[in-house]
């Protein structure tokens, strides 16, 4: 049978005295009743990764009611404000490479990051000139002040802007018991007519991801420290642009070159400024508050899709598959 | 820094600029902090295979976030007597392959097959002759009467032996949500003096594996069916011999080349007989019932790692490691 091609349940040879060396191909055989050729593909890469994995590390019962056990916790501590599992995937580098891989940049688009475990559907739909976190005496604001262009140099007037971000002291909203329905320190903007985003948040600091669940016993035992550099993550929406997500980091943080979610990029380290009078007085924030400049470049969706094929090309060629298999095996769109 | 070699903080290069192409090394090399060989080499390779499998499929990030749902939902299913995870596991043939990793069999000694989803730590600690369900005139009786040898054919006493089974309907105790604290259809037994164990059961039927959530929607994806043959399962244990977990199939079953979790072995698959008057009189039961008779062979604790050893060694072999690494690198004992 050539690899990922559909069966017929008349097809599906005696499954029996399956044994560590059979039991892959019988797995792939059974599943290959899919009738989608993707879903086909997915699993078949699926559970030969798996059953590699298990039998290059010759894993133990022991061992494998261990991982059954630390994922079923994964599920049961996560719920509407809290997601491990994807808190599981930032640290095992997944997540950065999932977003690579699904938003590959041409050159002089802004580079995405990883969207983390703390993005909620409910931050308020406001305007430009938001000010994101509840009054906090301890907090040292922020002006963040952006431009967003296309990779041609087009201003983009109604890019959607999804901005959420810590407190002054390293916790996100959905961190706080009493939160509620009650989001702090995010919203949804929208860029104007010359391009431009601005809000008010507050200078990030450096804070610990959640160390009381699964993950953080798996951090522990990996001897690796919790602690991401502060940042304010973004996430840009507009039709005919590829979605980006990433997050912007003040130079300087001490987890900088640490990250244990694997984001920090170069060209997302930002030097922090100070606003002058000019600033001060056309967004009405005193002179002197810190300030954040950023010009965002969003990649279209067919300059992204160039991109995607072209990788997808790249596999089928070291997977030694046809090249006509690409539309049927990988969603490039 | 050669593979799977610890590392001290100082040695962590800059964790910055992660793309698709130098992610997985670097979660690799941070990964190595970790004091124990055995648990760098596990993440070594499982981070390896996480990131080829999303490389190889081009994983979108849609179709990550349908993976990340898929384990949460699994978790929050589970409970104490709900085990999606493991479900999960047997589905995608994980688990036979665990337990023909972890209990190689040498020659003559009992196979082994997947523990299943539906073991529990209640059953009653009870005698030879025990009649594991509760009265049901719909269900066929069945007498179990097996020995237990050494593969060297001694009669083993005292062995331990847990055995479990769904009613004459195909559930298990477990799927009733009025179960409670009562089990029903599981003993733990012990053999005795002349190594023998026998009990009262039902004559097993197939029954479809919970298909109500995370690991139905993907069997219904996969077009895959849920039946599993009729069986009954066996968990033995006695010092110095290798834990046993089996199930023996009676002969015939519509599902016995198809089993969704791949569990059965022609070895395993037993011809009913009827009891005869000789039999009727020493295990007082009717004449005519059911009869499932089977020798288990257990394998010593020696046996097992001499096999697990040799196992090892040939993964180190193909994966081009030195042999002296076999010690620090796998669990054989």
């Amino acid at each position: 049978m050539s690899r990922c091609a559909p069966i017929l349940p008349s097809q599906v040879p005696a499954m029996k005295d399956l044994t560590a060396d059979n039991i892959t191909q019988n797995v792939v055989i059974l599943n290959s009743l899919c009738a989608d050729t993707r879903v086909r593909y997915i699993f078949e890469r699926l559970v030969t990764h798996l059953h590699d994995f298990a039998r290059e590390v010759r894993l133990t019962s022991d061992e494998w009611q261990t991982g059954i056990d630390f994922l079923t916790a994964a599920g049961q501590i996560s719920d509407d404000l809290r997601a491990e599992m994807i808190l599981l995937s930032d640290t095992l580098g997944l997540s950065l490479l999932v977003d690579a891989i699904t938003h590959p940049r041409p050159k002089g688009a802004t580079e995405g990051t990883v969207l983390g475990p703390f993005h909620t559907h409910d931050a308020p739909v406001t305007a430009n000139g938001y000010t994101l976190h509840k009054e906090d005496p301890s907090a040292s604001s922020l002006l963040v002040l952006c431009s967003i262009k296309s990779t041609s140099g087009q201003s983009l007037e109604g890019v959607i802007c999804d901005v959420w971000e810590g407190d002054a002291h390293g916790f996100y909203d959905v961190q706080d018991p009493d939160r509620g329905g009650n989001p702090n320190g995010r919203a949804v903007l929208r860029s104007d007519q010359d391009g431009m985003l601005f809000f008010t948040a507050v200078v990030p600091v450096p804070y610990p991801i959640p160390m009381d669940g699964p993950v953080g016993s798996m951090l522990r035992l990996l001897n690796r420290h919790p602690n991401r550099p502060g940042h304010i993550h973004f996430m840009l929406q507009k039709d005919g642009y590829d979605k980006l997500t990433t997050a912007l980091y003040p130079r300087g943080d001490p987890y900088e070159t640490s990250d244990p979610v694997f984001g920090v990029k170069e060209s997302l380290i930002i030097d922090l400024e100070e606003v002058d009078e000019t600033v001060a007085k056309r967004y009405d924030v005193p002179v002197g508050t810190k300030l954040l400049r950023y010009d965002f470049v969003l990649a279209t969706v067919d300059e992204v899709r160039a991109l995607k094929q072209k990788n997808a090309k790249d596999v089928l060629k070291q997977m030694r598959m046809d090249e006509e298999m690409l539309g049927e095996l990988f969603s490039v769109d």
